[in-house]
């Protein structure tokens, strides 16, 4: 597992082709659209799929349209298609038409069946979705597609919008002198605190993220990893609290590996797919929108797990805390006021907080050791832990999240979503 | 009712008197510490309160101290002590033990019992209480005090930290001749989301709102017609959506005006009492730190009336919709991700969107009728009202709440509260 400025073609699986091309919908110019195949020349046939999406009760229309795929299909998936500069969201039954009208012609131009392909779409909100640019840039799709790093880049950057940096990540797990890899590209890079579903069924990010394995699996094999995956991964992050009507994580096996993921693979595919999940939401955070420092939060010694959850989303999400770590402000005190509305029960005499490892809380007032100095030298690295025991029982999370600065700001007043 | 610049001594109730000084506390050297006290030459004795404190757990000393002198005397009050510079939070032991100090030699200096002074402090959290400048200074506080509208201002100025405006409002109700008045003044101006309590109780601002009245009422009259006023405005504002630890409502009746708080007179009492806490409510908002513009959400047409606030908090505290304000971006795939996100139960296709009166959104598509340029010159006004009609039953709510601009992002990155 590795965080990487560039794609090595010894990291992609066997069984797909990517691409990507312009088809006029980001306003500048970039490439906007991109697809990843399962070249059937590897493959018995279409790949095994797993897919999470937002738990907004307000979803894009390829949330809709994927999600009613994956259960026709019982995730059988053929290619996945992405566009980004317009979200397809709030644009009603024309935007599910135009979604599926996207649908049919990658279907036509990959040699799929309609339903086998899953859409997907990352950009501007309730600005009707312009199904005709798609469409005519099927062609040229089609013909920008092979298996080389270079198209696995150009796949992972047309998906990119106020992302500054392509984000990957891979994995290989040897097994008996052959091997199985996995590779992921995510994109970022504001309205990031996904809150996914349960794997297919009733569910529903603008964050994406593709997953593709050459192991061979079943499909409640693979929702299973994906769920245990994801939970301390992208559900497990947040930017600015506001989760997405579009937020989606599809993870493909498409079997070339000839490698069967059975029982005495399974924890070692488990734990690989997790590192390739915990780098890439890792990357997510560190390149959101004006970030300048990632905080990971640990919390301790909460009467449970939930609790844990809600002092650390609480923290995550205060306006005070975010804007003190942009200073690198050691302030504790905006800590113990978030944790103090989170609804979590404890006792502010019983807590103790490190902030980079130097102490600067404990039961009811500031540390004995507190240095002002050292704490804010601490957070001045561009990542740093703030540790929280509450004294309680031994409920926990770990939850990565990010500061709030002018330039998150700029962007959002000036970019519409 | 209104808001005012200056304070006319004609605004005044009678039974009250109030000043401020210089204590040290503040690092800028302007006054820090108030004093309202009951003018016993004009009442049989001391007044009748009541309080409402924050719902955080945790809290300041002086909520601490507050609390249990209110249970203690059953709502009677000698006299308020503000300090503002430093929150007396998370200071343990001697935090409570310094505010105590301070209890005394107000209560020394103003003729009191001990318990009948309610303190209160805002400002930095977690730095240690300067009780001893605050007792130093009780001398000069003492001589500082009187029944003018000057006296008044100076109160209502001393307490503010990142205020930029003093806040006041005042309503008088004619009584057969006679007249009830009411005056209040409060404090922001971030880290406000005040989510008060019940009145005295088990309760818990760094909003501080101060309401003096020379009706003669029972205490039990009193708290239902505090809590009535409060929650349709101080419980319904935000800023940042950060609950303080000192959030503190104190409503005190003199009973100087020798007219009795009855059954007949209660109906515009509270009327009374309701337009000051929204004149002050307002205020808040309007001076919150960084804002631009001031946003009334009115959510119409939900399931319930905690769905709509469900909706309108989500709403108010989402970074995507504030920094959209900021700009004029009639932006409402923001709106209707946060409505998505909140928990509350509608369906998209039945929502309607009003920005500034225009129509942005209806039926899960843009406006038929949508004018970008119209939508963007409403929002350009300092203050406007968003309309979001769920279509699902007749649950409603109103809340306050305004734009996040950088300079928010500056004054938080750079003052340790």
């Amino acid at each position: 597992m590795s965080n990487e400025a560039t794609i090595g073609a010894e990291s992609l699986p066997g069984g797909f082709v990517w691409g990507a091309t312009r088809a006029g919908i980001k306003a500048s110019g970039n490439p906007d659209l991109a697809v990843a195949v399962v070249n059937s020349t590897q493959t018995k046939g279409p790949a095994v799929g797993a897919v999470m999406y937002t738990s907004n009760r307000v979803v894009a229309a390829p949330v809709t349209v994927g999600q009613r795929h994956m259960l026709s299909t019982g995730g059988r998936v053929g290619a996945v298609l992405i566009n980004s500069g317009n979200a397809n969201c709030a644009t009603g039954q024309p935007g599910i038409d135009g979604c599926i009208s996207t649908c049919v012609a990658a279907a036509e131009a990959f040699g799929c069946i309609f339903d086998e392909i899953i859409p997907s779409s990352t950009g501007i909100i309730g600005v009707p979705f312009p199904a005709e640019k798609v469409v005519a840039a099927m062609p040229a799709l089609k013909a920008a597609v092979g298996n080389t790093a270079d198209h696995a880049e150009a796949f992972a950057r047309a998906i990119m919008t106020t992302d500054t940096r392509m984000k990957t990540a891979h994995a290989v797990i040897p097994v008996d002198g052959a091997e199985v890899r996995i590779w992921g590209a995510a994109k970022g890079a504001g309205m990031i605190y996904p809150q996914l579903g349960v794997p297919v069924g009733p569910p529903h990010a603008t964050m994406l993220v593709y997953l593709f394995t050459d192991v061979a699996a079943d499909a409640a094999d693979l929702r299973a990893a994906l769920a245990s995956a994801v939970a301390p991964s992208f559900n497990s992050i947040s930017i600015d609290g506001d989760t997405s009507t579009n937020d989606t994580v599809l993870l493909l096996a498409s079997g070339a590996s000839g490698i069967h993921l059975g029982r005495e693979l399974l924890p070692a595919f488990d734990a690989a797919l997790a590192d390739v999940c915990e780098s890439l939401a890792h990357q997510i955070i560190a390149d959101g929108e004006g970030v300048t420092h990632v905080v990971t939060l640990d919390i301790h010694g909460a009467a449970s797990n939930a609790d844990a959850k809600l002092v650390a989303t609480t923290i995550a999400h205060s306006l005070l805390c975010k804007t003190a770590w942009s200073s690198g402000d050691p302030n504790w005190g905006r800590l113990m006021a978030a944790a103090g509305r989170s609804g979590a029960v404890f006792q502010p005499e019983r807590v103790r907080i490190w902030i980079g490892g130097e102490p600067v809380y404990e039961y009811g007032v500031r540390a004995a050791d507190y240095n002002e100095a050292a704490a804010h030298s601490a957070m001045m690295a561009p990542e740093y832990t703030i540790l929280m025991d509450l004294g309680e029982a031994d409920g926990a999370c770990r939850f990565l999240t990010c500061d709030l600065t002018t330039e998150y700001v700029h962007i959002n007043a000036d970019y519409s979503t």
